[in-house]
């Protein structure tokens, strides 16, 4: 299976968890992209020093401030990385950013389903739109008709929590406004694969495993995966994709999961 | 089949479409309920003018202010339902207020993401929470152990746009705040399903056809169905339901949709 080769990626949510994971798995690559946008909100804040520490070390990652709740942040981002990649476009768009509310169902609030759905959902096809430009302008100077994760791909970190299908862990956690922020992911992963297609970009939900982060742990209990298993499992899963796969939902050891 | 016999009913966005068709079919059983609530935002409106006249004549209709996007409305309409009610507790919770923006993928904004998730997802959740006293204790004055929307049922009018195995339409309408509005509303459905089965109360997913509505119409193309077809086929299958098919996301003729 062929190493995942990008000339340049972005990551949400970049500054702890699985974002930082991706980041820190493209940065010791044998051959690691030209750029690495990393974001986050806070970029100069304490919970962002590890991404500090790694971008003073290396020339080619750069961190942004982005907010995905804010649509305003998003156009600010967008035109940033416009400016550093000039004509190249760019290869990969991991929208990873998420929130959850460990809550019981009666619990919900109208202010948790809101901010949930517009973290996990309404971020993700705003992202998309916003970087739709640079990811087209990758496609097209890419060689060859089909569709793959070195060409041009929205990844869109879902869940397996999104599955109504299975409604795994249900009994562990309810998390309603999650699961549902999740399922509409989902959705969304697929029209942005019907809608892009013609474009040359691939799209793909994927679940990420039972993380060891703070989402992940959110349960109470140890999740088994660790965030390196999670990141190298997904980077390989993604440079084996090809269009055969765009609009998939599938978990970070490349098994489809049911909607 | 036996005829759905319920004592009490509820129905949102009942001033048109699907929800008067709804309305209308009760008024007309052989054995109607004897409260019929058809609430609407503007029950003084012209647009509610249809339903004011019907509560003319029928005196187990009664119109109540309800804006499912607004918490407080909720929580006032639900405690108006209740002084009504008495002791006897609501059989059926009929959530069919939805609402659709036409819009390619790339025309939709953060307010129509965020719209349209209000009123066809978390209005869905914040009525099943309003609501749950009203339904358990209708529930518990029912006989039998089974569930049944005789007993005590949430049904939330989705629809196959939401069917992310199927992408119903996308060629003729993408609406992708709407498709990932429904894909949530299923997996509301489904935690519902799972949180209020010990409360006595069937929960499911319904499908109502492409039918002859202002929301239907929004294609552009006549729909097939018409609102007594779609109404009637729709109750039949409600009656037809038990525990075994709680959580389930159906048509109008009770077929399952995938999700």
């Amino acid at each position: 299976m062929a190493e995942l080769c990008v000339h340049s990626v972005l990551v949400t949510g970049a500054n702890r968890g699985l974002g930082l994971g991706f980041v820190q798995h493209f940065l010791r690559m044998p051959k690691p992209p030209q750029w690495i946008f990393a974001t986050c909100r806070d970029p100069k804040g304490q919970r962002a020093q590890e991404l500090q520490n790694l971008a003073a070390k290396h020339p080619n990652l750069v961190i942004i401030a982005l907010e995905v709740a804010k649509p305003a942040s998003i156009k600010v981002a967008a035109a940033k990385v416009g400016e550093h990649l000039g004509d190249s476009g760019l290869n990969l768009l991991i929208n990873n950013a998420g929130m959850v509310n460990s809550k019981m169902i009666d619990a919900e609030t109208f202010e948790d389903m809101t901010d949930t759905y517009t973290t996990n959902t309404t971020g993700p096809l705003l992202m998309g739109q916003a970087f739709l430009p640079l990811l087209k302008k990758a496609a097209h100077r890419s060689p060859g008709s089909g569709l793959s994760c070195s060409k041009a791909a929205i990844v869109n970190i879902s869940s397996i929590g999104g599955s109504i299908a299975s409604m795994f862990g249900w009994e562990m956690m309810q998390v309603t406004s999650y699961r549902c922020s999740k399922a509409a992911l989902n959705m969304l992963s697929k029209c942005q694969s019907l809608a892009y297609k013609e474009h040359g970009i691939l799209c793909v939900a994927l679940h990420p495993g039972w993380v060891q982060t703070d989402l992940g742990g959110a349960t109470g209990h140890t999740p088994p995966v660790t965030v390196d298993d999670s990141v190298q499992g997904m980077l390989k899963v993604l440079s084996s994709l090809s269009e055969k796969e765009t609009g998939a939902f599938l978990d970070w050891e490349g098994q489809v999961i049911p909607w």
